[in-house]
Formats: C-alpha cells, structure tokens, sequence
C-alpha cells in the first residue's frame, strides 16, 4: 500500500502529492525548512497527514540542536514552532501538533536530569517518539474504522453480486493520513480480505481531489475505480451500480450534521432519493461536540479563482461573480450511521456520538 | 441582447462561440466552406442555432451558381448538403435544415418558370427566405415560451423579495438559438418588463457551458449571474436562494421524461428535496411522442478525455476508468411543467403533451 508518510531512520519520506495524477514520486525532508515547504506546497495534505508531517517538522527542527543550554534549546524549539505555524495557517491539525511536541517537550523536562545537555538529548528522543507513536496512532485509528466500516457493509456485500459499488466525494484515503484513510478504509480492509469493491470517484470541482488523488490511490492500491464528474452521481445511483456511498468528514457536530468537502451534501440527498445508505466515516478527533449543531461550523469561502481559472484556462467571464465555499453541512437526517474507531453510531446522534467520543461503544 | 446568428445582407455574422467567455468576437460567413468549419469548430453550436447556420449555409453555397441547366444547380445543391452534412453529423438538427432547404427547392420547381435560368435564380431567393424565415420562426418560438415561462413564475416572482433567484443548468440560452434561448427566455422576456433575476449558474462540467457560456450571455445582456461548480447546487438552494429551476431539453418522450445535458437529474432530485419547481422549457419540436418513455432515448457516451483532460491539464491517473455520459434523463414525476410556445404543460404528460404538439393549449 502507498505510505504518504515514513520515517527511513534519519529523514522523512513523503508522497510527493503535487506530482499526482501523472507520477509517483517521494521526497525525503530533513529539516524544517524542507517540511515548511512540503506542507506550503501541498506535496503532504489532509488534516491527519499534515498532524504527522508538522510534529516531524519539529524534531527535525531541532534535532540539530547542539548547544548545551535548556534556555537556548527552549528558543530554538519555539522559533521552529513559529515557523512551522505559517506554513498553512488555516490547517487545524498543525496547530494540534505543535501544541502536542510542546507539551511533550515540558513534559519531559519535569521528569529532570543530571545535566542540561543530557535533558537536551532526552527531549529530542521524547519528541521522534512522538512523532513514531503519532505515525502508529493515526494507522491504528484508520485501521479501526476500516474494521468497523466493512463490517457494517457485510449485508450488503453479501447481498451485492459480483462486485461491490460504493462511491465517494472527494479524498479521505490514505493519501489524507499516513495509510488507509477514513472513508477509503473499510475499502482497504476489505481488499485484504477478499471483498471486490468498485469505487465510483466524484471528481470533485473545483479542486478535483477526487480524479487526482483518490482515484490515483484506489488504482495504485488495486481497488477499480471509476472517475465521474460531480453531476452524474444521479445517474450511476439511478443505474443501481451504487451500494454505499462513504465520505469522510472534516467536523460532526453534536447533532450529528456533518460539514465536509462541498459537494457531500448533494451527494447525501441523491442518495436518500435513491435509498442508498449514506456513511461518514469521522475519527472522534473530529467531532466536536461543544459545536451544538453544524450551522455553527464556520464555511470557509475560497479564491473564485479555483474556479474560474483553476485549470491553467479561464472558463467563465474575468468579471462574473462566483461562489466556492470550501465545505457544506449535511444534516444529521441524511446521514444513516456515523464509523468512528471506536464502533458505528446512528441516530439519534446526541448521546451516541457523546458516548463514542469517550470511549465508548466498540 | 447577442445575436448569436444575422443576415447582413450579403453575409452570415455569426457570434464566435470559440472565444467565449474572454472575448466578444463576431466572424462574417460567406460561403459553405466557412459556415462549414463554423459548425465543425463550434463557432456556433446549440440544436436551433445550429439548424439555422446550416441553412444559410446551404444559401450561402449555390447562391454563386452560374450555369443556366437545372440539372448543374440541382447537382450544386446535393453536393452543397451533402458536404455541410459531414460537418458535425451527429446534430440532428443540421439534417432537418438540410430537408428543409432540398424540399423548398423541390417546391419551387413545382411552381414552374419560363427559363431555367430564372427558375435558377427563384430558387436562390427562395432558399434565402427560407433562411430567414427560419431566423424569424426560432426567435417567435423562443420569444413565445419566454411569454409563456414568465407567467408561470409570476407568483414567485409576487413573493420574493428585491430579487428572483432561478438556478440552470449547461446553456439553454440565446447562444444556442437564434436569440432569447428556450430556458433562459423567460428572464429576458422579464428582464424587458423589470423583473429582476438573479441566476445561479451550473458551470456544467465536464465541458463547462454554464460557467463559458451561460454566464457569458446573461451578463453580456445584463441578468446578475453567479456562477456555481455543479456540487454547490445543494448548499444555494438549501440557503433559499433559489426559487426555481429552468433548464433546456434534448428530447421529452411521450411521458414527460426529458433528456438533457448530463446533471440535470441531480439538480431536479436536489429541487424536489427542497420544495423549488423544476421548469423545462422545450420547443415542441424536442418533444418526440413516437417515444413512449426516456428509457428510450439512447445516450451518447463521450470521450473520457473530456473529463481527464479536458482544461488542457491532466486530472485523473492517465489509464483510469471514466465514465462520461452527454445527457441523463429526469423522469417525469420529477418536472413541475414543461414550458413549450403553445403553453404550460403539466402531469400528466401523456395528454397534456400531445394536446401541446398539435398546436393546442396558449
């Protein structure tokens, strides 16, 4: 399987995503100015995978470090922290990842040593191994809701032919996290064990993830894949070629309404419409249950641009006006179960998403 | 307001649809060879419009005719059509054009004249008109089903506030007719009576007429217009901001199923999830009654590199399956009306359409 994110003993290995769809290439980071750029330029995105990459960012920023001072190690790691931050300033999980190395860092330091130099040397190993349990952590999540997902499709499996349609809005594979993704891993999981899936990939305007990125790595990883535009969702579900739909998600809600990739709203009521289940699969790391419902979530409006021009060719007059929210909202109604790592939620999403996010259910 | 097609006495201007939406450029046609790449470059294109360029087209080829012998002028007009026949073959309306102008001829010979030369020269003046009968037939036609479409949304138009919101999709507009379009007529109709419009527009992928040609036209002549990627459909009419939908047709069967530009079912499930009519506006020359229902109507599958390649960039992995239907089918339960320039008609269709077709309702 396509490793986005790898430590090879002293460099980061990443998935060079801007080559993607047309090649497969890696780079190797070794410090934090290679990483700063990595994330800039989109070479690593999604939330998870941009976690991973910052926290590594970090070490690598300080790792050279080879003064025998705390106080001057303290600077260095915070001017790291600084510059990483305005790298993609709007990415939330990088700021989760800073806050986690810092707090490692302070952590460590109240464990104490007999020398500054010594406790220098304890916080840079403290901090590879936590970007190490980071790496472990996000697969073994992904990997629980692959788990969970393919189970709560088995009746349809079973119920499917010779193949098993699901389509899916925009990227939340492996590619958005170290390995297997959300919605893409009941898809991985299943292909270990046998399941023939076919995956109808929306191609996802404006930013077309879905044909560059999720179509690149369900093939790659040896899951059929059909690219369709947006607008013909309609049709594959009226043709009965589509089981399941699975989407990832950026933020749920407390009600369960859920705000993902634009687009993921019209997919979930072509879906009711057809009587197709409609998935989110949702790491509890992204539920947020102070947000009571998801027309708190904030909408993030992007450049016309992406849309006008988002192709290296101008496809609507210069000056006509043109809406891009990044995200919709989908209502809690529309979305039949909730795959978290911690087991499948549906409605009423109230308490079961309270109790998943502590621990619960499995 | 455009004219997408005019006579200029001893030229065709056509509007250069080639250069949409950066640029406003007119070319002058004076003979079969031009109307011929014209068409074949889609310098003009829409079914109506393309009817009429071919009929000048056919003019524009033997009006240079010299000899005095029938059978030479007869054997210039089958060469004539049957060369502006393979311009773009699959346009069903090129060959009703083609039919039309052969049967004028044929009439004419009828009539009888003293010479063969001037038998020559009454059928030239005869194809002329013909011509521009056809120009003033398809702008009565267009004009009428504005008439018609206006009054149907008369009452939204009484309940909505400072402006009408109406979302379409792909481009039924006046670039695909003469002037004034089928789904777009009745917001220039209202434009010329002070209705204030305000028009989402599909940009209709893979081949963007929304966003190049829709947006385009509405706001050369004035109709605010804000441009949408196909997804957004859901999130603007969840937000109120759409108080109806218009869109073109390829083909209605007997039943009321329509057949349109690939999208149009998404948006007419979307509609009905949000309570917003969903109009078609279809001259009733698009209406097929020998087809009982749109089952029927077979489907053109394009090349997939509309989609992959289509903005002059790779965007999906080069060898990946993609599936790149021209036109969906929306059954009829899901219409509110069909909009023709005899009349509104609504469910059920079966009656109501052929009624419509033999000229009745107003």
């Amino acid at each position: 399987m396509l490793q986005t994110i790898a430590w090879r003993g002293s460099a980061v290995r990443l998935l060079d995503q801007t080559k993607l769809p047309t090649e497969t290439a890696y780079v190797e980071i070794i410090d934090e100015r290679q990483m700063w750029d990595a994330i800039k330029r989109l070479v690593v995105r999604g939330a998870p995978a941009i976690g991973v990459a910052t926290a590594f960012g970090v070490y690598l920023g300080v790792r050279g470090f080879d003064g025998d001072e705390l106080a001057g190690f303290d600077r260095r790691l915070g001017e790291v922290c600084d510059y990483l931050a305005t790298s993609r300033p709007t990415a939330v999980n990088l700021f989760w990842a800073l806050d986690r190395m810092k707090r490692v860092s302070a952590e460590t330091r109240k464990q104490g040593s007999r020398t500054q130099e010594q406790m220098i040397e304890k916080i840079k190993q403290r901090l590879l191994a936590e970007c190490l349990s980071m790496v472990e952590e996000d697969t073994r999540i992904c990997r629980a809701i692959g788990e969970h997902g393919l189970k709560l499709l088995q009746s349809l499996i079973e119920s499917a032919g010779s193949e098993v349609g699901v389509l899916t809005h925009c990227n939340a594979g492996g590619l958005a996290t170290v390995q297997y993704g959300t919605a893409l891993a009941p898809l991985y999981v299943g292909l270990e064990k046998g399941v023939r899936f076919h995956v109808f990939a929306d191609e996802t305007r404006p930013l077309l993830q879905g044909s560059r990125i999720t179509a690149y790595e369900l093939q790659k990883n040896g899951i059929p894949t059909t690219v369709i535009c947006d607008n013909m969702a309609a049709t594959v579900m009226s043709q009965g070629k589509v089981r399941a739909v699975i989407v990832g998600t950026d933020r749920v809600a407390a009600n369960g309404d859920v705000a993902n990739k634009i687009g993921t709203l019209n997919v979930a009521i072509l879906a009711k419409h057809f009587g197709i289940p409609f998935y989110v699969a949702a790491p509890t790391s992204s539920i947020d249950l102070s947000l009571a419902e998801g027309s708190r979530i904030p909408i993030e409006q992007r450049d016309p641009h992406e849309v006008s021009q988002g192709l290296g060719k101008q496809t609507a007059p210069a000056d006509v006006d043109i809406y891009n929210p990044a995200f919709d909202v989908t209502p809690a109604e529309l979305v039949t179960a909730i795959i978290t790592e911690n087991g499948v939620v549906r409605a009423p999403y109230e308490q079961a998403l309270r109790r998943v996010c502590a621990g619960g259910i499995q």
